[in-house]
């Protein structure tokens, strides 16, 4: 089954702030979507809501500041039960950032706009960490016309 | 094996200008590196050259304005004997590019970061179709400590 696979990396020798990003409702909010609800403790649960619908999330997994893995547990369809998974190392000067968005049955037209749409929030939480500001849903960069 | 996929919407209501971007020397220039040398017809070859190597690829399928497909003929080991498909349709006020990198080995970290900067690559198609000015090498957009 194909996944989709992102890696960027952010000039910081904090981790833990990447770590922070991704498991904080005030983290989440500043790069993903402003509409985040809930927390994020192993079992924990995020719901994450956009203009156009939104997805809940199971924190399955932590290792503080190293990996973060998320089970979707409603949403579109074809997102229901995969695994959102982040991978964080520190790499000279620059904090890394593994993605893999792992479990999507078919690589229809709806994974290749997932795919493109994950790189715009990875660039946004990117840019929070560099410099204060990201682009979370409202203000997100604009890919295709499902948005 | 795992591909690399993408979907961009251009708000245009010309996809042979999409068709052109991808075809020919200036087009390429100005959205992906601005050292791009070669042609495009059908057995022709581009050589697409950047700060730290580049991509040759042949020009296997072309379906004018709707479908582009290159063979990496040499670059990087995980890249050659890979196929990039370019599939272009309108969808009432968008262009609609469908991106995909099809037959790596492995999903390693490599393929991690290509897909990533491959989103980059394809915002500054985008953005050259939408205002004229795109953000080809070196002008690109940084994603990691790769570049």
């Amino acid at each position: 089954m194909p996944d989709i696979l992102h890696r960027i990396g952010i000039k910081s020798s904090r981790p833990e702030d990447a770590y922070r990003a991704l498991t904080t409702r005030e983290g989440l909010s500043a790069w993903w979507t402003q509409d985040t609800q809930g927390e994020g403790g192993v079992g924990g649960a995020f719901a994450f809501r956009f203009g156009a619908g939104g997805f809940d999330m199971t924190v399955v997994e932590l290792e503080p500041p190293k990996r973060v893995v998320w089970e979707v547990v409603d949403g579109p369809d074809e997102w229901i039960g995969t695994d959102v998974i982040w991978d964080i190392r520190q790499e000279g000067d620059h904090t890394v950032i593994l993605f893999t968005h792992r479990g999507w049955g078919e690589p229809a037209e709806f994974m290749h706009h997932c795919s493109t749409k994950w790189a715009a929030f990875l660039l946004s939480l990117k840019a929070l960490l560099e410099t204060g500001t990201g682009r979370p849903d409202p203000d997100d960069i604009k890919i295709d016309n499902w948005n």
